[in-house]
């Protein structure tokens, strides 16, 4: 595989890349290389989710999301979880669930997410950055129920975690991490 | 906004963008625009789910995907994912039902996947072009539920409509659509 660089930003690394498929074929491909996220759904003692009404530009509104962000270089993902659940939420959780992975986008990025289960939570400063405008809101299972049934979560990492809760299809069976 | 074009490419048209934010602040983001996609739930009269195991590079390996494919210009939702699953799976429907929508990656893409569930299914030949490696599987009730709890399916588009469609969560009611 040979990568020839396109644009290295803040955010998006792309680049050409050409490859030798399974199949004998050797093709070019468009391809954003990205660190990986992590994200979080937290529960009160009620069973309340944190969600976060967070604007984004990209898709021209508001949506709601799980805290979430993108890992730092070499950063354990339940670091970035721990780190983005507090600046963003204001939230720290003492007990942790591995709610396993997703890749986002796999026709042009290689972004994996990685989704946690946090409980126990107690509340610390936010701190958010100049360009994350965002409200904090908790539903009930029947608040979520119903914006999952009238389609008003359309964040994809937001409805894995939450359907993969609701099915009780932890991939890990559940077991707390460090 | 203002958008500055970086590259536009085949799959990729990354620009940078200049935006108010709706707290006053005025920033600069890396965006991908995309045309947006489809992907179809296929499920024959044993009720098993079709599913592509597919080689993507850009994640470096082999995912379990329901077929998908970018929409054309102008191309309505539906029409793509009729498409795509004949080219793909080799698979023709007369029922369909809309599974809502989800955003893949609302940080830094615009992507929106239109999401159905396809029904009472018949054979047509396969059309793939020379850079999609994939081989088509259908799994069982039993098989989806034990590649889910193992973690084996990452793909979000493929969670989402597969958790939605287990939860019986479907957005329009189930609604057939035209």
């Amino acid at each position: 595989m040979t990568r020839h660089s396109i644009y290295q930003g803040k955010v998006v690394d792309l680049g050409r890349e050409t490859v030798l498929l399974p199949n004998g074929q050797n093709i070019t491909l468009e391809i954003v290389r990205h660190p990986g996220g992590a994200a979080v759904l937290a529960l009160d003692d009620a069973e309340r989710v944190c969600v976060l009404h967070q604007y984004r530009h990209a898709v021209g509104g508001w949506l709601w999301e799980l805290p979430a962000g993108k890992l730092d270089p070499g950063e354990p993902p339940l670091t970035t979880a721990q780190r983005e659940l507090a600046e963003e939420a204001g939230v720290r959780a003492q007990q942790w669930e591995s709610l396993g992975t997703m890749v986002s986008t796999p026709g042009f990025c290689d972004e994996v997410i990685h989704l946690f289960i946090a409980r126990q939570l107690s509340a610390v400063p936010l701190r958010r950055e100049h360009d994350e405008v965002m409200q904090v809101f908790w539903w009930t299972a029947q608040e979520l129920r119903v914006r999952l049934a009238q389609g008003e979560v359309r964040d994809a990492k937001t409805l894995v975690a939450l359907y993969r809760w609701m099915l009780g299809s932890v991939q890990n069976g559940g077991q707390p991490v460090e």
